[in-house]
């Protein structure tokens, strides 16, 4: 596939949080067929078992290539950390999970070559980050953060209790011999919301890799497009077509939807996977 | 059904929380044999549609009836509050939601006849409590209360930031025309677990209504078995048997659910409900 014709991009979270890797892809990418999947009568995958979490991304896979996909992005970073293999056996067209992005964006930014990762516990338990990173050269602390979803879809994203569990959780990632760690991966879809709280608590020499853009960055490198600033107007005018399919309620994935994706949610199809 | 045989009683939830029925369901009705099964892969129903808590709630009852359960027992107030009349038509033996005895409990409590019911978003926006509570005379300030669950689950029921989570919701929950209600009902079957911090957070004249523990004794009176006290040496002493069921990771079920049982939770069997 080259850049020279409009692409469709089939993007795959368990519900609402891949919104912001798709979010990231509309920067980007802007001249391209968009079809979002989340399966969000299924969500969180957070509390399921690596076999529950490959049987359903599946068949969320093969519903996108049916629908048209020609790359399929695993916006989750559970369903990546925990079944990436099996979803990439299972499909006929290429995948891009958001580890493997944010591990390699985390490795060159990091001088010390120590990082912080933080996510569900489920990323966390599945050591895909520290796997990815390690085989960088690059040391790593993991730290399950499960209060910032439900804080984040709650709406407290600039909130005195969300900060107050941020110092909880970040002063224990950076604690002993991680202190001097100088990267902190969010390595969880819904935490580029609390990016600006994040920043705010973390320590001051920190860069933060937000996983959902270095994943935009690589499907743009995988698409072999170029940056905006070098493509032609009508390229850079060129509106980006969105479709999204979830598989419960519309109207809450419209609604929790627009928070996440920064602009209207309008397009949405509901649909019944039976497994 | 009497009290003269020892009773199976099918338990059902969601996931873990359902547990905290069970511990009561314990406490007052020792000598019975249990079935609890926990659709750990498919949590939080609380997210979910009536039609989808429908269709997994039924699949899970069908599943304890086969297995031998004579009572019902829906520990679970999301499914209740959202799917209990398609539950109560599929099913060929009794069941026993605990919105209805939560609701009973609270009404018969409150002099003022005002009271506040604190649940999860889907418990809330169902209006089951409303409905029910209305029907008996009384008044109802309903207040969705998101973190509670994972704060619990997080294993924070005595710290600092579930404290002034507590002090925002039920200042909130007790605001205005609400200010002088007198009855709390807990409608989520994790709240059993941050009842100590509620009691110290909510209003002092206010009655705390465990819809745990009203369910259990509404069970209790549907077998006719009489209270404890009353009954003879054998049947005090009598051990409960206890099975469970869990659609996701057993490790995961034992681990989290000792701590809502609060007894040792051994014997788990993982089950694959098809949809």
């Amino acid at each position: 596939m080259t850049a020279s014709r409009r692409p469709t991009i089939g993007v795959f979270d368990s519900g609402v949080g891949g919104l912001t890797v798709l979010r990231a892809l509309l920067e980007r990418i802007p001249a391209a067929d968009y079809l979002y999947f989340g399966d969000t009568a299924r969500l969180p995958y957070g509390s399921k078992s690596a076999a529950t979490v490959a049987h359903y991304a599946t068949g969320a896979v093969h519903y996108l290539q049916d629908h048209g996909a020609e790359l399929l992005v695993i916006a989750c970073n559970t369903a990546t950390a925990l079944a990436f293999d099996p979803i990439r056996a299972a499909s006929r067209v290429d995948v891009i999970g958001v580890v493997e992005p944010g591990a390699a964006a985390a490795a060159s930014a990091s001088r010390k070559r120590k990082v912080v990762v933080i996510g569900t516990d489920a990323t966390i338990s599945s050591h895909a980050y520290q796997r990815a990173l390690e085989a960088k050269g690059v040391s790593v602390r993991e730290k399950a953060c499960p209060l910032f979803v439900p804080l984040v879809e709650e709406g407290w994203v600039e909130h005195s209790v969300t900060e107050q569990v941020a110092r909880i959780y970040l002063s224990e990632a950076f604690s002993q011999d991680a202190s001097d760690a100088d990267v902190l991966v969010l390595g969880c879809t819904h935490y580029p919301l609390i990016k600006p709280l994040l920043r705010r608590v973390a320590p001051d020499h920190v860069i933060i890799v937000d996983s959902a853009e270095s994943t935009a960055h690589a499907v743009a490198e995988q698409l072999r497009i170029e940056p905006l600033h070098l493509r032609d107007e009508s390229e850079r005018r060129a509106l980006p077509r969105l479709k999204f399919f979830a598989t419960d309620s519309v109207e809450k994935f419209k609604k929790m939807g627009t928070r996440f994706l920064g602009r209207s949610v309008e397009d949405v199809v509901h649909v019944d996977l039976k497994e």
